[in-house]
């Protein structure tokens, strides 16, 4: 074995040490999430922030650092592309990164997130932001401070420092960008559907929908659509997620409402369109780069387009409604597959971010990116959220929220110091209709192949663009590899104005 | 602080800091015997023996055994049964014991052990020991490995340096007199129960119970008995045991037989009783000998006394039947209080121990206590086990396993590397008998207590005499504390007597 090759495989059994430690704090806080005893919150924030410092403490080391530094001189002149340059590159990245954050900042962050989350939960439950706002002003201040190390040398604004390790590399200005050109047109598609007198019955999904059957119905449409259980779990949690524990073991969470079908079927399709990209990664890189995620913006691409290109998709429903009558006996007996596609879709302003319908929910982003960046730069005080909140859901939506629970406290992000997290699910949004087309046009008749529930074929040419390639190349080449061209919002319109226009009988004027 | 209380605080953080480790490898094992992925089995090994080792590393360190002995030279003169005289000692004498294990023997016991676990497993539905033979003789080979460096310099043989893990300082004589004390009687009780006409029918447990109006029975009765579901809950395995995976975090598993009600009912009294141990342990002494079980005898003793001195009385029926017939609608219309009574008061000889009647249980225990002495000194090979258990079935029980899975591949025990483990529910059996003696004299009328579910005086009384001092004591201490006199089998031969010969019509000769 060369001395390349021995730095390489010892470069590589750091990182899947570290790796090793981290998917168990990443399990205890499945765990938390599934049902812990609520007395034991304590305690498990200080597993979890022990875990998380070590994890650190071995990411962190100089040895491994110097390493890096030679295998990505060695890799460059070889493989660029290859296996050892991309898990050279990208740990060093990481490397750098983790670096600029003392060990004891990682730790207080890791114990101010997870007590965040209790917090959150309780203060949710309880319709009370007042019981939040100390710990969210903790967690802003930290994540601040570690924005500012992160940004430190670099380019990157503050914010711009924290939403790297979600959107490696992304620029403010470049979101703005694709907001903006997504914007007017999605106003206008909104008002002329608000116009339209061909309106949607949705009150036939808000008939009682026994827990029980959503739950198996759910289990069996991740499983149809390509979701492996034998190396993955559902489960149900307050705040949908979907984490990896390990190169066989894929959690995907949900949440049923026994009174709105779409939250816990379309949750599940989501998680299960996250938990297929993990499923998808090849499981003898877990823990190295080519066998990691690239972008949380590509990982949404991934949930969003199971749960809409596939899940709200007539040809969908010509194959899954038949099923769907028998799994909620006479829950639907007598409505059309055409009034029941139609109620999926309906399009409307509402509160609930992850319930928004594929039209209004880059709305509930723009006002989240626009906040945060103000709790970020200090404009807003944690202590005026609700109120700016509730103004921009006034203003941009047209709707207030009658509690904190349907409003600022809706999301778990926050509390968990995901900042710089909530613009990925647009990215998100415009990549998984540019990937759809390219894949329609590369694989065939997709509406025929769904209409037969059949996935795989989808499946695969998303495992080969997308998957297989893990942290290889960046977010933006994997996009315009697999499709052709980069990344840009004229998918998504496309996308809904062709939907939508004829289910609300809309002539484009 | 004193230059000894400084020490104290950081022998104390030192502890904790490994408790917190060793918690979390906890609960990794929890996780996956309660639905772990199956594909994910290799990965979890891993995870868990690397969180082995790094405890293991804690435990050893040299200079906190250095503050570990001078800790006990500095207390012992002050209270030598004070929190901080018992601190220093338990935990210098794990470290010495530790310190005997090299880490890499260590991580090789924990690899083979989850291995083995799920090989066990495996074996079990399969119904089929070959699968299972080669993984248990890796860990018996490991086992009595780690049993010899134990037994180095001190006077205890490899097997007793094992059972010193699970029952401190018990020697092998003593445990067989005792078994010697109870089997006489025993037998002879059996042989009069099996000759009575007098005899129960137990197919009235056999009669279809729903699971789900088991699981919200069970969960009822642990409640009602006091396990406190703020710190811990309720799950189900293959396997039942209990466990705790922080300071208000205790977990019990249990399992159903819809055709068989006392498997889940009993099973979850038993873990229950276990848990309500643990949940009686000091929370602020987590981690620490204060706040620690003493042993695994006394830990059964709490487990048997809720399963049989309370469950299986009639008192606790006449409080709980009325609501058992509400719970299971019609399936016991018409069964008298005193023919269900009877019935899960059978006396038979059958083949899985942990659904064994109090009478023949403590054979089950002898055969295993026989058979891992001989597996350790090696004058019984593995591949022979089967036949060696089935032989004895055959002489000491009268029947024969028709399979592996109802025979040598029922319990979990061997395959997680627990040698030495099984005497102690013997011992714990005995524990249960002379504690609720005392408790009854020291109480006061238990029985019209049971009548009207009232279970808080007896709780309390137990964590009054064994659960708060934690490791302070040793198990016969604490039982000579609490009884007033040493441990004796006498107790269990006459509670066992006193309710079944009335219940067979056995007239004492």
């Amino acid at each position: 074995m060369s001395a390349s090759q021995k730095r390489f495989e010892s470069v590589c059994a750091r990182a899947r040490e570290a790796m090793l430690l981290h998917s168990t704090a990443d399990t205890l806080e499945w765990d938390e999430r599934t049902g812990m005893p609520i007395a034991a919150g304590e305690y498990r924030a200080q597993q979890i922030s022990t875990l998380r410092a070590l994890v650190h403490e071995r990411r962190t080391d100089s040895a491994y650092g110097d390493d890096l530094q030679q295998l990505i001189q060695e890799s460059e002149n070889e493989d660029p592309h290859g296996a050892v340059a991309a898990t050279a590159k990208q740990l060093h990245r990481d490397w750098e990164r983790d670096c600029k954050l003392p060990t004891e900042l990682v730790e207080r962050i890791s114990q101010a997130t997870v007590r965040g989350q209790q917090k959150w939960d309780a203060a949710r439950q309880a319709d009370d932001f007042s019981i939040f706002e100390e710990t969210l002003e903790h967690v802003i201040n930290l994540k601040r401070e570690s924005g500012q190390r992160l940004s430190e040398g670099t380019d990157r604004s503050v914010y711009e420092a924290l939403l790297d390790e979600y959107e490696p590399d992304a620029k403010v200005n470049d979101i703005q960008q694709v907001f903006d050109d997504l914007r007017t047109p999605l106003v206008q598609l909104i008002a002329a559907i608000k116009e339209s007198s061909r309106q949607p019955d949705t009150s036939i999904l808000e008939r009682t929908y026994c827990i029980d059957d959503q739950r198996d119905f759910s289990h069996y449409v991740a499983e149809q659509i390509g979701f492996d259980f034998e190396r993955g779990r559902l489960d149900e949690t307050s705040h949908p997620f979907c984490t990896t524990l390990g190169p066989h073991d894929c959690r995907i969470l949900t949440r049923y409402d026994p009174h709105w079908l779409p939250a816990g079927l379309f949750g599940t399709m989501h998680e299960a369109g996250h938990g297929m990209y993990e499923q998808g990664l090849r499981p003898d890189w877990f823990g190295l780069p080519p066998g990691s995620y690239v972008s949380l913006g590509i990982h949404e691409s991934q949930s969003r387009l199971w749960e809409n290109q596939v899940g709200r998709s007539r040809p969908f429903w010509e194959w899954l409604y038949p099923q769907t009558n028998e799994a909620f006996q006479s829950q639907l007996d007598g409505i059309s597959l055409d009034t029941f596609h139609f109620a999926i879709n309906a399009v409307r302003p509402s509160l609930i971010r992850v319930e928004a319908d594929e039209a209004t929910y880059n709305l509930h982003i723009i006002i989240r990116f626009d906040l945060e960046q103000q709790l970020i730069d200090g404009s807003l005080k944690v202590k005026d959220l609700p109120d700016a909140w509730n103004a921009r859901y006034q203003s941009d939506l047209g709707i207030c929220p009658p509690s904190d629970a349907d409003g600022v406290l809706q999301d778990v992000h926050w509390s968990a110091g995901l900042i710089g997290y909530f613009p990925t699910y647009t990215l998100g949004n415009a990549a998984a209709a540019q990937l759809f087309d390219a894949a329609s046009e590369q694989i065939g008749d997709l509406d025929e192949l769904f209409a037969r529930g059949e996935f795989r074929l989808l499946l695969d040419w998303l495992r080969e663009r997308i998957h297989f390639d893990g942290r290889c190349y960046s977010g933006s080449e994997l996009i315009e590899r697999a499709t052709g061209s980069p990344l840009s919002a004229n998918h998504l319109i496309n996308y809904l104005k062709s939907k939508l226009e004829p289910l609300y009988g809309i002539i484009e004027s």
